[in-house]
């Protein structure tokens, strides 16, 4: 193992705004060798999502941040090369939180097995991992999504959004997506099943989300912010629930937007419609995901929840992959194959 | 009863901004007649609070606003003069929405009657009436203070924020206070046992807040906003609750505060603190008022919970009291008193 290198992508400088390519940088170092307890593991497929962009900056977060030159983090699904934990032997399927990099060690009490016969396994990163763990406790907890009842997610095609709506559906509420294209639009409608999805990219957006939820919001599940949350905001009914799982669209400013401060419409508006905005993280739901993660399996079984994953080839591409992720280019759960 | 007269203050015109003489008319009528199932009450107390400013608005709230030439409503302590329902006799007193006027007729079944051996009957207005039990059951459904916890509240020495804090102080948190005064921060501390209070008119406010919050805020009842709520903020604690119970500093307000937009920071604040917000109005909890009051009463007899009224004679008088109340003039729960 030890000629063998390991290919990993560190933050070379922490991002002013949106991060790009100079942010980043590719290094080889030798393959890590596993202490008592600890296990090696090959990377199969790494996780890009849009959390990772706070952790490039240097303020207090809810976790700490990635610091310069250090390899940035990221949830992993990969196979055991060689075990110094009892739960693990070589040729398991793990997943982990092993960042971006060819190979990595971790505790082995931090790894989860993962069954490739229940699913492919690149989904312990997507619907049946920390996304699909995210949408279900963030709607089914603080959503509580009722019967009849309309939910609005915005990236509605991504890997939170996707099943949020599905799940909004299977607990008999109308599910109403928000995509960046027409595109995206028509496979949340079509192949996701959510009762109507608009794209808010377009001039008619306002309007088109009136008409589709013309009996009001009951809930919002939250990851964009901005621009999106305003044209929700007046379509709030009394007693509507906001889930804040992301705000990525304030991920990368440098600086607020201009005023007015609308901060006392939005105080105003929560105590006359009577509103809960709660924020979340899915650590904080960590005793509801197994059986978050076995209602999940159970509905991808029984055909009533569909995934889509946008996969892109090489470690390398990863910088470039998570850029667009701000810009709305991926089309489903990004994943890197970082090896087969 | 038909010779005498009905002093009443209506709505002359509606405000733009603050409040003024001019919005409000006194004009005299004749003492109304009950029908069957409604009964006539002379007003010995009325109550004014901030929610009154905004039914003076046309636009849409969550109750009704009074129209031009209406009397403004409000509710009122009074007694019995003449009852055609099974529930009153004369003389007794009762608690109603009788408004700004000397006397008001009623449905019988919506009146509830006042016991003037359990507490002075204008407490019905204040401590045992509408502001205390909106204290209780905002600061314990949607608050929830801990042992050891720290709940803020602003305009401590009035009518809600003063049975916040003690109430905070009975489940074993410690209150801190916000006040418009040196003399009312003593007050807060020393007559309701507050474990402090900071004035929001001294330069020093932000930096005495976070000296008498150093553990943080767990707990911040929003009853004031603005630019009190923007120096709370950033001491809110990880899973800090914020009932929102009124934003008085926005109530009078033409415009929007200019900017920058503060929205994403509070969204962001919301996300990474895992904060709640949530709105509510007295009426939300209406199942919960008997217990209310029946603990408040409690504490009362207790000595735990102390109040104070700040009381205007003349129903004439009613709207400069209202209107000092939007610059904080009084000192206590504002009552007028129309007759003895």
């Amino acid at each position: 193992m030890s000629q063998q290198i390991n290919s990993q992508i560190v933050l070379a400088k922490r991002p002013t705004g949106k991060p790009e390519s100079a942010n980043f940088r590719l290094e080889e170092s030798a393959v890590p060798v596993p202490e008592d307890g600890q296990v090696l593991c090959k990377t199969i497929f790494l996780s890009l999502d849009p959390y990772m962009r706070g952790r490039m900056n240097s303020g207090k977060s809810y976790a700490p941040p990635v610091e310069v030159d250090e390899v940035m983090c990221g949830g992993t699904v990969g196979q055991v090369i060689e075990s110094k934990y009892s739960g693990f032997s070589e040729g398991d399927f793990v997943v982990g939180y092993g960042g971006w990099q060819e190979f990595w060690v971790q505790q082995g009490k931090e790894l989860k097995k993962v069954d490739p016969q229940l699913a492919p396994i690149s989904t312990a990163t997507g619907v049946l991992g920390m996304p699909g763990v995210t949408a279900y406790t963030g709607l089914l907890n603080i959503g509580q999504p009722k019967k009849g009842e309309t939910v609005v997610v915005a990236a509605a095609s991504g890997a939170v959004g996707s099943v949020v709506g599905q799940i909004a559906r299977i607990k008999g509420a109308r599910a109403v997506g928000i995509a960046g294209s027409a595109e995206k639009c028509k496979y949340v409608k079509e192949e996701l099943g959510f009762d109507a999805c608009v794209n808010h990219n377009s001039p008619e957006f306002a309007e088109a989300l009136r008409t589709v939820c013309s009996e009001g919001i009951d809930v919002y599940f939250e990851n964009v912010g901005g621009k999106v949350f305003e044209t929700v905001s007046p379509l709030l009914n009394d007693f509507a629930r906001i889930p804040v799982c992301g705000v990525i669209s304030a991920y990368n400013a440098t600086e607020l937007p201009p005023g007015p401060n609308l901060t006392p419409l939005l105080m105003r508006d929560i105590l006359v419609k009577r509103l809960t905005f709660r924020g979340f993280i899915v650590w904080d739901y960590a005793t509801q995901e197994k059986e978050a993660l076995t209602e999940l399996a159970n509905w991808i079984k029984a055909g009533k929840l569909h995934y889509r994953e946008d996969i892109v080839d090489g470690i390398e591409n990863a910088p470039e992959a998570f850029i667009g992720l701000f810009e709305g280019k991926n089309f489903g759960k990004l994943v890197i194959r970082v090896s087969s």
